[in-house]
């Protein structure tokens, strides 16, 4: 099997914002103890918070106190801000990477943010504007890249447009999101094979779900075509308790024992990253969706 | 990505032997339920029980029982024969592929079998005479293929050496199992690609198992070698219910998954499938371990 396999791959831990997001609420001090964990297990990629409506999210309604409680220089620490009173919040408390959300898909569009993927895009522009000005990069998400669950299938086309759009907005990157982990590694590379014609490889990050138990492989899949930038979560972090069945990101212990296992760098402690998980799925009152962590918790 | 991805996998179903001999016992009926359910699905290939002194294993003490019971003329029928004593009792129920396991690993041999690799090989000689002279084929498993709990790492000439004398020894096929589920695709390609050059892949299955979440990565890493038998267990049966963190083999729920959207023809009913294991984890009182499972269930 011929391979791109990158020689080092940067996590970006979503746990904190992607996926206690999606989990029962937990204690503002949870939150900070979570993202300290992660750091010191050598995490240099973090999304700490969204600044959002508490109507809507409550559970990241405390983000400016969270990330007002760090002290992690050496760490990017990122926050959705999904409009201008978003960012001018996140940039208070000294967010130096933003993170804005679209999907490739008009009906999740639709049912999620109120409006079209144009409509998406054009609200954007005061975040973009407000984070030129204050020399803050942008992190784009587009969602449902492998599938969507009203529209079905996606044609790759379409996550390109979204993408070229992105980052012609002044985005430094795209994550590729397979919101609802329905893909397998052929859609991967499909995708991928078209989107690395015309944009190149570092521009671009995988965002995979594990609904059907396949993220790992799709991720190896986007590997294997030179993809180095990889989202994850701690412990799986985002496993909706409302829905039965539903699954969280890819673990970051899972990804992270298979770099290794690859020979590729990551700079991360696993020991260190797992006991951050059981710290945290401790607080939420349940078990780690990570069988490497499950493993190494039974040494 | 190069790939020699098959057209077709046959998946050999070792859920109601491998899977059932590391769960709490349930009764015979729940097991004779689960092979015909499985064998509804569409599954030919299935491994049925254990013809092994019931003092060591007493999970498969009724194999005798199951296999009678069944009337499965178009499924292939397995079951582990360690024995002569084992081989005539598995014929005299009409089973028609006898299965033998031993080690790449001499450490594991030693604490699992009570005997060296070399030693394990002989025993099987009357069991090997017993069946040309029935006409039964034998199935060659090697466990330990990509590292050992005692040993560490296992020499994949040591694994090719194995392989190579139980073919000499009349095995039509050997299944190669990572049995405490350590490898990542780096360690499968290099184990396949040295084998490859000396056994045709039509003789060779991967049998891993997910304790560290890489099960499915592996298998994917495997098809692109030209793999095309692998060997699972419906729900991930297996996680020892003594072991705390162990997780089972592969759940075929989420190989036939991944197999569906590669586009590689399985014959599987996928819904069926997974009701045979929501029938089957139901008896053992526990959830599957099988992600494609668990979203089916939710829908």
């Amino acid at each position: 099997m011929s391979s791109l396999l990158p020689k080092a791959v940067r996590i970006v831990e979503v746990g904190a914002r992607d996926g206690l997001q999606n989990e029962a609420a937990v204690e503002t001090a949870d939150k900070i103890t979570l993202i300290n964990a992660l750091a010191a297990a050598g995490i240099k990629d973090i999304e700490a918070g969204a600044f959002v409506s508490p109507k809507w999210v409550p559970q990241m309604a405390d983000s400016s106190e969270v990330i007002s409680a760090l002290n992690l220089p050496e760490v990017n620490l990122s926050a959705l801000t999904p409009n201008l009173k978003g960012a001018e919040a996140a940039d208070a408390v000294g967010i130096k990477e933003f993170a804005i959300f679209t999907a490739a898909s008009e009906a999740f569009c639709q049912k999620n943010i109120n409006c079209s993927i144009e409509q998406s895009l054009a609200r954007f522009s005061e975040v973009m504007a407000f984070a030129k000005a204050n020399n803050i990069r942008v992190r784009g998400y587009v969602s449902c890249v492998l599938g969507c669950p009203y529209e079905g299938d996606v044609d790759p086309h379409t996550v390109l447009a979204v993408a070229a759009k992105l980052l012609k907005m002044g985005c430094y990157e795209i994550s590729l999101g397979d919101t609802i982990g329905i893909g397998t590694p052929a859609k991967v590379i499909e995708l991928l094979t078209l989107l690395l014609k015309h944009i190149d490889k570092s521009k671009l990050a995988v965002h995979f779900h594990d609904t059907y138990g396949q993220a790992l492989t799709n991720i190896y899949a986007a590997l294997n075509l030179g993809i180095a930038t990889v989202d994850s979560a701690v412990a799986g972090l985002g496993g909706c308790p409302y829905a039965k069945g539903a699954s969280g990101n890819v673990a970051t212990e899972d990804v992270v024992y298979l770099l290794q296992g690859l020979g590729i760098e990551h700079g991360i402690d696993l020991q260190r990253l797992a006991e951050a998980g059981w710290q945290i799925t401790s607080a939420l009152n349940k078990q780690p969706a990570s069988k490497v962590s499950a493993a190494l918790h039974a040494q």
